[in-house]
């Protein structure tokens, strides 16, 4: 059989373009012993995918994607058609790390994108399949440890966002609203600050590209904030270590305003205010707390049967269009959870 | 009576000279209901001064020292002369907050920096008067909280302690090598490096004026590093976030090599490191952790009573020293706790 995988050709310098893949026609074998074969359907696209289109990314992190060979270690759901593996049968929902491709030739029992991304079985009856790649999938770990853990949360936080319309901050604003906090949050346009005050139900929210981006968070929140959930790195942290209130704390999911730049970014220059005013700064990874998904499945499983949780979703038609929906994402263009439909 | 007590006369941009304080003769009046005169016999000169050097210092922090007054926060001990105050007597052997001078007259119960400063009785058949102003006192329970709580130190857990031949540093190493950990430490001299390995037991030590940071800890630690006592910055902190295996912790208690520049410093151009290494930074100060002064002075004390505590002093006679000392400590001329020696 044949199917289609999209591989980096060229890393990027600065900007992703689509002109850095190529889609490539590849010949899928049947599964063998302990293997499973998945029709993949919906695949995931994240900011963070941008860390790894190099030769080398940093020390402790997924390694970077070698050129000419399909991504592996993106989240993706999808039906098996073939399983040679015990506890997997044909028509099984299923997710796995090997994604942006047609067909996925999986090994049950291998740890992926550690252990997050292994082969699992999903119940298909809290909701559709595609929101194990959102809110009840890495995206919503990820937001989930970061918010009751790293930044451990504590009753009458004040809670900043940034990237606060991505997939993962627009969970991190519901779940934050949902246990009763004031939120402020923020995002790169006037749409997506709508959305997010009017939707999401931020009490306040700001577009950074409006001003410096301390006074815009000092005019959101003029009496400090207690937690920082940080998806931007750069300007951003600078300025929740400026707001942040004694005993804060920030957790580090992400540096995206970092990521395509050519040389190492200075950090913040306020760090001094880490020892004045007792702050922390904790950065972490949603897989590092693979122990926390049952109670994060079951948690926000909840809260969509419950309705409470607003699942937007861009999503784009076809495989093919997978290196444009990561360069549109990376460019700011997505709103909520970015997924490319393979099948249905 | 007259007294003398040390004021600034102007901030100082960049170095520490004795040019920017004088010695004032100032009159010295009985206690009033409330107050006690205390004839001051140790001070305590501590790196952390320079911060209040200037008119504004970091938020949260301790009020800069305003020119052409006595420097109100400072730890000192001594002996009272006359008490207008229930529960302090003529002969008391006290700390308090109202050091660089000759007599304080401090009113009981008065908070004084954060609590630690507040006039307080102490136990002289444990350890020396002076020994509260360093094992004992505010430095000891900031290298107890940063190295036990804030960096919470696990078993196993290997420390680098920068600036190690100081006040907190030389007790961070040695409460760590009484736990039993691997302790590697860096200072600014061969002297400093020698006692560090032959006096305190650091199982490595460095120069760090020897070569880039980085180099130095990659060799004395080849398989990394679990927790960094931080008490430098810069090049320090960045060489820390490189050297942190997995579950890494920072305890940043202070920034000495940024404390003099007239421009904000930038941070470790590796900070997506607590991302990828789910690293934690954590600042703090020793006063925010006052809680911990009972369990400090009772388990630092039971290792003073064992002679298992090398307590080093570089002691300056005269009030109107003090200054100097300051200005030496700075450039990096002390090892152990620097002291004035005010009276007998």
């Amino acid at each position: 059989m044949i199917g289609r995988e999209v591989q980096p050709t060229s890393y990027p310098e600065g900007e992703v373009r689509p002109s850095h893949f190529r889609v490539a026609e590849v010949e899928v074998r049947s599964p063998g012993p302990g293997e499973v074969l998945v029709r993949n359907t919906w695949t995931s696209v994240d900011a963070a995918l941008r860390i790894r289109l190099r030769p080398r990314s940093p020390e402790g992190y997924f390694s970077g994607f070698p050129l000419g060979q399909a991504m592996d270690g993106i989240m993706t759901v999808g039906r098996v058609v073939e399983s040679r593996a015990d506890g997997f049968a044909p028509g099984d929902v299923v997710w796995h790390a090997a994604g942006w491709r047609d067909y996925a030739l999986v090994e049950a029992g291998k740890v992926a994108l550690n252990g997050i991304g292994t082969l699992t079985r999903l119940d298909t009856s809290v909701a559709a399949p595609q929101a194990y790649l959102g809110a009840l999938g890495g995206n919503g770990l990820t937001a989930y440890a970061g918010l009751f853990r790293i930044a451990a949360l504590r009753d009458g936080d004040v809670v900043w966002v940034s990237a606060a319309a991505g997939a993962v901050g627009s969970l991190v604003v519901q779940f934050a609203k949902l246990r009763g906090h004031r939120v402020i949050a923020s995002a790169g346009s006037d749409e997506k600050v709508a959305w997010l005050r009017d939707e999401l139900g931020a009490d306040a929210a700001f577009d950074y590209k409006r001003g410096p981006v301390a006074e815009l968070l000092g005019e959101a929140a003029p009496d400090g904030i207690d937690v920082y959930f940080d998806n931007v790195g750069g300007d951003h942290l600078q300025a929740a270590l400026g707001a942040l209130r004694r005993n804060g704390r920030v957790a580090v999911c992400g540096a995206v305003s970092e990521y395509a730049a050519a040389e190492p970014q200075p950090g913040p220059t306020n760090l001094f205010l880490t020892v004045s005013k007792d702050l922390t700064i904790r950065g972490f990874r949603g897989s590092s707390n693979l122990d926390l998904l049952p109670e994060h499945q079951r948690v926000v499983g909840g809260w969509i049967r419950e309705g409470k949780l607003v699942q937007r979703e861009t999503v784009v038609e076809g495989l093919e269009h997978a290196p444009e929906a990561l360069a549109t994402l990376l460019a700011g263009g997505n709103t909520g959870k970015t997924l490319v439909h393979i099948a249905d």
